[in-house]
């Protein structure tokens, strides 16, 4: 075990031209295990079930992560009380878990901890620069005297807010990266990434990159437009993606959230191991070296992006113990016909069928347009009630209507 | 925490008409944690890395498992030794790890320990009955030992061997059950699913029915056939199913091994946790009563079972804390289009896509029609080599060849 | 041109193990044409407009039919007056008109005249056979009349009502073939195909086959099982099928009507012309010699039939003159890679894509689960009303309901 | 019969702000019928079979069509004897005889009679501007002396060379409209929808817009970007679309060309009549007056259009006799469950199933990249060698190798 401190950073292997690779999300990892509800996703579970926590994170660093990210997604105190959730935990325990449990685990290998901040209700709801300041600053304290090795910026959907959230962070001269949940048409607010990239370089980010919303390629090709814009301004950066391990090829601007299979019914869409293969290849080509992942990433997609870059990482990691690298495990099978796929072409020439005949292949994303400012976006600490949920259930079947059968409304008449 | 035997016991239950939940698959799960390598798919991570398999056994329990099977899948020496495969432990020393890890986690809990045995490699290398049932007996003396609640014996292709099994397992005076891996069709040699039931109760079992290898609907099909049977036999049993995960319409009698996407691109087929309550339900109008899962099975699903199920169980899962019954927890949600999706409507009636227009919705299974006794079935200890391999790759690519580009040899032919 | 009566008949040719091409279906595609009505489906254009009805035979003709049917489809009187259908032209004007434009094309090559007659409402309403006899009667005395060189019984939901019809014509003493529109699942009582085929031999059929409702691997199916069941009876015939141009691999027992697409949306099933030539290949194979179609097929299809068996037929369809054999005449394409297609093996392999990445690959069709003897299915000579259509309406609803949306109530009482 | 001359002429209607309607691709619709060649896609038919040619005329004047093109598509002299086409008529009888059967069957009712060019292989092969306008020329002789009603430049891949042709025409002081093969992306030297449309009507289009190579809705967004253009330059157009029926998200620049399915395997993405409804609804509300079909479009298709512009040209078509608005005719079917779809919204929001499992929803299309100038892509008389076709053949399997089996090479080598 390093003692701490003595690991190289991340700016440094980065400028080294080495690959970083993050971890994938927990939120929703921990949601099939059963320790987060969807809906709130807040992660209390750091306090709570400490035992999941600890073991997603030894899984990821298995699979080669040299990142152990704090879960202390949403963890911010406004987050963990909205619309009527209700904690056993204060935010300042949660956040102080989330910090110990991910040190233990970075120890035990070539791992530094980076403490996380992400988006807020109460920039959704408008409040004022110094009020999601302080937000940030609340969270940051306790990464500060848990002596995180850098500090992450992720997960948000307004570059002005990111913006505010480097400021803070950089404030305390550790490492800062920023990532937006961003696609190639940019923020909610229409900025286009690369001159999102620009700015959250200006404002003190060290690296820049998206998470979240969209699949792998889509983000691949969103971090590229970030680098050439910042590249076009004559800055420097370093460059780094956490995409989603589903498809989203019919996503909009707001990512798989408008997806109509988002949350619960994404499994068709999971990302093959071969595909995450692809994934971090292209990452490499395109220049970003902080390769990662994020909502839908197991511990397997994780490693397949570090056996795609085993060569020029000059390592395996720990759990390619367990796996054969393009099927090669295979040969062990006990049919024949199965030892006949232990190879690379096979998997790399596989279109998966769905096993869903019923199903499309695609899906319309909900297009509500509402953003920052609107009122449907104003968030509250109490349960929404019945009557918030009458208008929203309305507006569903009415889109749904003029979508898909226009004219039920007439057979309405007919049969009543 | 309740003294070892002191809960109520596998046939006590079922004989009161109530519903027992097994757990879910482990290979498959563990997999894709970094802990088992698919190909030779042996169980050696309960004593090698005993608090990733102790993780597992408890995000089942509280998921609602009322069964911790010992993680001893093909754990038998013949198997653990197969295809130069290589272990640092013992049989014996993975097999009561196992028992060790699932007394733990079932005292945490009202679970059940069942100790389980698999088909061997032996029986499809055509050794006599006396050779299969010495192996079944190493591992049960293991089971004994440790006190287990029940026995299993579980995913058998050939009724045959089953029989041979549950005869040894019988003989302990312990309960005894056992699912064979096959669909509608029957076993491997043509034995239909209610033969194979009638045999299996005479041999000694208490409780009948299907494990792996099919989807759930085909599963709940597949023990309708086996109970039909039993019934028309004049015998009586209790009836279990522990199906995969994944949608397999388009398999044969050899069920998903046959699969062009088994083992590593199964992910399009994932069932959701609302298609999980529809089996649910339809596996207890058939009258089955022991509802468990198998390969592709996580937490997640086996929480979707004892949440459709809890009426039935006068009982909600611990892992319901963190899971709103159909998406209710979305009323905390955000934004105001995915708080619309509260609702059990939407959900049952989705039709996910899979996100991958490029692919198709079934696929060709292979079909080698190998079976027991036939040249390419025999296993060996020694690794498959690079000879042995050339044949399979060759006849991959020819059949490749007559169901897809017939005319390639020719094409060919023109390039040369 | 042949004088009439010089050409072999039908059972001359298939005796000597000849293969006869039959056409397609009229209906369907001279109502894409503009000249027939989907609901009545009734033939007035051979009256109406000759020249329409003239030009679709003679397409057949040059692709290779060696039957003309008449197109007498559902023109018996009890048909032509049902649910309101208004006609300027009697039934016989109908016959009469149908008869001489087949003649005048058959003329023209080397082509027979088949007279046809199909299931009425009559037996639908539980009229006696007497009653249903005279309708086929009507029909045949226009038939002897213009001396037509053999006869069908074609489109027969149920072998009883085809029995009646195959005794009428056979009075006549020309040869009679029967084809009933059921699938391997056997006719709307349960009558497997085997025995459906036994009792039409046994009244009198000289050639025994299927036609519609299902697509052309089923039908080839359905009529080898046909084909197993005259011969373990130890009787004689031929064989026939004359399938859908449309993939329906979903369809239950009463075939594409019960799909959901029918009639109006059934575009993305219809078979390519290579899916025509596997089709006539297997029919061959099955030992059938009389190889048609039915609804969907185009001129073109037909081609692919007598291409692929031009070999053994020993001669091309006038209409190849201007199709390369298996793409060829792509060779001439102005672009590069259009040329590279002009092979075999490119359009065998082909797995075409639907351009429609929001619809599903199959459908559930519907159930309704009424037959002969429902009152439901009691036909009238008056339009169908307002208040008749209401229930129907509303049972659609229901069932999708069920189906789809199963608390759309719920929702609805919620909004209201 | 109206006199000719003394109907009111295509500008005349559009001035008045009425919808014009086009008829259907010919080639296609006869190829099908047996009486056009897929490759050369030349249109002698009209002097080897005038009865097939002019049927089809007839069948789209009765589903509502306002112009009869003349079947003149690629009937200019450098491309009927191009690539070892043979031909027993001249260019100069095929236009002859086009005129006279677009003349005799619009007299039968209201429509005109429309003169058509369509780009040479002598632009693609780099000859000059005075020799490609030559070709146009001696075509126009013909409209000329026959007096067709006006004139179209159709199927131009380069503005460059629809602009001589808009030049040579419009010298004639007939209307000129002018089409070009392009989508959104613009001409295959890139030239924006805009510009090109800009370019046209200076060259002296009084009507400009796309046809073929795209699906409905891509050509109307085209339209709507050409109109965008020559609004923002200030000048006036009328405009026009004549799309593929043909399904095409998954095209590129170079249109359905391009896709794996091009020519013998489009079944699966043709357009339902209610799909076509939407299309000409969406066309209208675009701005665009002038709206017709080019290759797959079928006479029910024109209809389609027709019907849904019904109110707003105050007139439904001939052959609506034989259709019931939005499914109504269904009222008169036998089966209860299908009378419950004769309603305008089960139409609507159908989603129609493919019928094929195994096939994906898109394809990706063939990219080689080559356009005018490049060696592949100059034309010749003679027919295309084995020598030339090889290369094509290995390309063509190299780009399948690097898509598909990136180490079916490593297989070979292997196995050899």
């Amino acid at each position: 075990m390093a003692p701490v401190g003595s690991k190289r950073g991340v700016l440094e292997r980065l400028d080294a031209g080495e690959v970083v690779i993050g971890d994938g999300g927990f939120v929703f990892a921990l949601e099939k295990r059963g320790y987060v509800k969807a809906g709130p996703w807040t992660p209390e579970a750091a306090a709570e079930h400490p035992e999941a926590v600890r073991q997603l994170h030894r899984e990821f660093l298995r699979a080669g992560s040299n990142v152990m990210q704090t879960f202390t997604f949403y963890a911010s105190d406004d987050k963990l009380e909205n619309r009527g959730n209700k904690l056993t935990f204060t935010g300042q325990q949660i956040n102080e878990a989330a910090c110990d449990l991910a040190r233990e685990v970075a120890n035990e290998g070539d791992a530094l901890v980076a403490g996380g901040v992400s988006q807020t209700p109460s920039y959704l709801s408008c409040k004022s620069e110094d009020e999601v300041k302080k937000i940030f600053k609340k969270q940051l304290d306790v990464f500060i005297k848990k002596n995180v090795d850098f500090l992450i910026a992720e997960y948000f959907e307004h570059v002005e807010e990111a913006e505010w959230a480097v400021q803070v962070l950089k404030a305390t001269g550790k490492p800062v990266a920023a990532t937006l949940c961003i696609g190639p048409e940019g923020d909610m607010h229409g900025v286009s990434p690369g001159e999102c990239a620009v700015r959250l370089v200006k404002a003190g980010a060290d690296i820049v990159g998206v998470n979240c919303h969209f699949d792998p390629m889509t983000c691949v090709k969103t971090v590229a437009m970030m680098k050439a814009g910042v590249e076009k301004a004559g800055l420097k950066a370093h460059y780094m993606t956490q995409p989603l391990a589903y498809h989203t090829p019919d996503c909009s601007c707001q990512g798989f959230i408008d997806l109509p299979e988002f949350p619960f019914a994404l499994e068709p869409r999971i990302l093959t191991r071969w595909e995450m293969q692809h994934y971090a290849r292209e990452a490499y080509k395109a220049g970003i070296r902080y390769i990662g992942g994020c909502c839908g990433f197991e511990p397997y997609h994780i490693r397949a992006v570090a056996e795609e870059l085993a060569t020029e990482r000059g390592i395996l990691p720990e759990a390619s113990e367990k796996h054969g690298m393009w099927g090669s495990g295979l040969e062990m099978h006990t049919k024949p016909w199965v030892r006949a796929r232990a190879r690379r072409d096979y998997w790399e020439r596989l279109k998966p069928a769905s096993g869903r005949p019923l199903c499309p292949s695609m899906s319309t994303p909900d297009g509500w347009g509402v953003t920052r400012g609107h009122a449907e976006l104003m968030q509250q600490k109490e349960a929404t009630t019945a009557e918030q949920l009458r208008p929203l259930f309305q507006k569903y079947q009415r889109e749904m209507r003029i979508a898909l059968p226009p004219s039920l409304l007439r057979l309405q008449t007919l049969i009543s």
